[in-house]
């Protein structure tokens, strides 16, 4: 294909464009499907939950679906050394607890939940939806998902333009 | 500051100026220190180690720093799962070995490296450096590296341009 080659008139910088265009993109467009477990579920359950879905966070919801609490490996991992009985603890023993918990909602910037993975030093979050019911889980957002969308991005412009 | 405004000819889109100078942007330019174990030590030890340093994937190391192995939490998990005796069990029995392990190189494009991550389906790279013993491990590549990036890169061209 021939290269679009020109003069072109932005007020704005050629990173600037791009980057403009990156900050419109919306949690809900790129959030995959929470997997999530019961409170009563137990350690052992999780654990395996967590090697069947392959994830790295599972969610913690009561019968509503609304969120009460995070797993996370390092979670699952701590709870397993030297404990014998996985099958008799309980997740919502070891789980992190609303409200402790760093969320997201699905009309919020892809970039605001990106900075919250790296400042608050976690993996995946949450997507919630504000229902009658409480905060309901809809989806989940990752450092896999941040990953995906730079490369994506840095290919597909490649093959685009 | 006064915004720059202007006509600029380029033969590139805007988009694609962003794009290509990501391109740019080199392995050990972004990479962080590798956290790694030697090979006898132990599953205990490997966890214990994995939380003290709040990593996802360790390395393992002969006598002369080059690689021999990698320990996901995935690994770890698994290992510990119904296993009392985690101080008896060397890592060496349940790491992932070379040559099947997924690699970059410090002169390496970062987006080539990302490009594995999410290809793989794995969390972390190890960097390597070609010495006279062997594949010298120099650093890590992992999500959070990624991520970090991809939250740098929009938030700072918002505050210098």
């Amino acid at each position: 294909a021939r290269p679009r080659v020109g003069y072109f008139y932005t007020g704005k910088t050629g990173t600037e464009l791009l980057t403009e265009k990156i900050k419109q993109f919306k949690v809900y467009e790129y959030q995959s499907v929470p997997i999530v477990v019961k409170e009563e579920a137990s350690v052992y359950d999780a654990i395996s939950t967590m090697f069947l879905e392959d994830v790295g966070t599972l969610f913690v919801v009561d019968e509503h679906s609304c969120l009460t609490g995070v797993l996370s490996r390092k979670d699952l991992l701590r709870a397993s050394i030297g404990n014998q009985d996985l099958d008799a603890i309980p997740v919502h023993i070891i789980m992190t607890r609303m409200p402790n918990i760093t969320v997201c909602y699905r009309n919020e910037m892809l970039i605001d939940a990106a900075k919250k993975l790296i400042d608050k030093q976690i993996d995946g979050l949450p997507v919630l939806k504000d229902s009658e019911k409480g905060l309901e889980i809809v989806g989940r957002i990752t450092k896999t998902t941040i990953t995906k969308v730079f490369v994506e991005l840095i290919m597909d412009e490649h093959e685009h333009l």
